[in-house]
């Protein structure tokens, strides 16, 4: 049977840079570094609905952090741009989150490895997307679970906050770039990451 | 009269360093991480005659750390690639150090501002290029005298070493991208820096 690959995407400042020291995750906070770090989604910069229409086109399947969860569920509302089962990672059960046009939050409390597994079986030949936050993707990049890596990088230094790239081990990993495109002065640059573990 | 500006230019890592744990500066150690990020300018991958020609081909003066003289200094030999005189931060006085071609090493005891306007007067309507290491690339940007950077990025997670961007304040510093190519699997990426001060 033919799988998905597991991808991973996100918008990083040109410093690292995922979030703000502001953006800690309590709705209605100062969010004012991911707004910079996802201004060229939305008008004049670009169009929401495009981009979030092609990037999850061939995706079966979103993983992300709690903390992610928390920050984005007020932002993504009641008719989310996943339209597919969500795996957040978590430590506290819950029950599952139903919204509009196939997006059902699920809590998942026994790891990432699992999280994983649910997320491919469910995205069958589709893509299963690790949508972070950064301590998620970090863990992914570790494990070597990740296939293709997708980053946003804006070209601004943010100076502090929560760095995508920590923790990731002393072991050097080497990515291989597939591609480059530029949208509203940010870069697109889609890596090859080089899953280590292939035994699915 | 016309001034050339200030331009810099790095090879980093995708998680942020330009140098890893081992590359300590000690002549003839082990520079494992230096020789990933600057493999692209080798062969097979590159073409250093080459390479060194374009990117010194506007440079009337150059201006790097004391750190990052005594790491290259070994390497670059009696014939530098420089081709102008290079200026460089230090604590200590020492006598200007004249190679072939050109190159011509002085040490700068009294402040980057003034390694700068030495740098600029020697250089007149050619640029100056601020070399490096990471601490005076972060001094220049911090201060607002940088108009150009280019890096180039290279697609391996170093996982510990000297970050680029640290210490470079709280303030956000917007950036403008103005190219991006890519050569070897590299994304080289030009950037204006928006120089803060311009009261020459």
């Amino acid at each position: 049977m033919i799988m998905g690959i597991v991808t991973a995407d996100m918008s990083m400042s040109l410093d690292g840079y995922i979030a703000g020291p502001k953006d800690d995750g309590n709705p209605g906070g100062e969010l004012e570094a991911l707004d910079t770090l996802h201004a060229w989604m939305f008008p004049p910069h670009g169009d929401f609905e495009q981009i979030a229409r092609e990037r999850f086109e061939n995706v079966g399947a979103v993983v992300l952090g709690r903390r992610m969860f928390d920050l984005g569920e007020p932002f993504w509302g009641e008719d989310p741009s996943f339209h597919a089962p969500v795996f957040v990672l978590t430590h506290r059960a819950k029950d599952p989150l139903a919204r509009k046009g196939g997006t059902t939050y699920f809590f998942v409390t026994d790891g990432m490895q699992r999280a994983l597994a649910q997320a491919r079986e469910a995205a069958g030949e589709r893509n299963v997307m690790v949508m972070g936050g950064a301590n998620a993707l970090q863990q992914f990049l570790k494990a070597g679970l990740l296939d293709e890596l997708l980053l946003h990088l804006v070209p601004v230094l943010i100076g502090e906050g929560i760095r995508l790239f920590e923790n990731t081990g002393v072991e050097p990993i080497a990515l291989e770039q597939m591609s480059m495109t530029e949208t509203a002065g940010v870069t697109h640059l889609r890596f090859r990451a080089g899953r280590r573990n292939q035994n699915d």
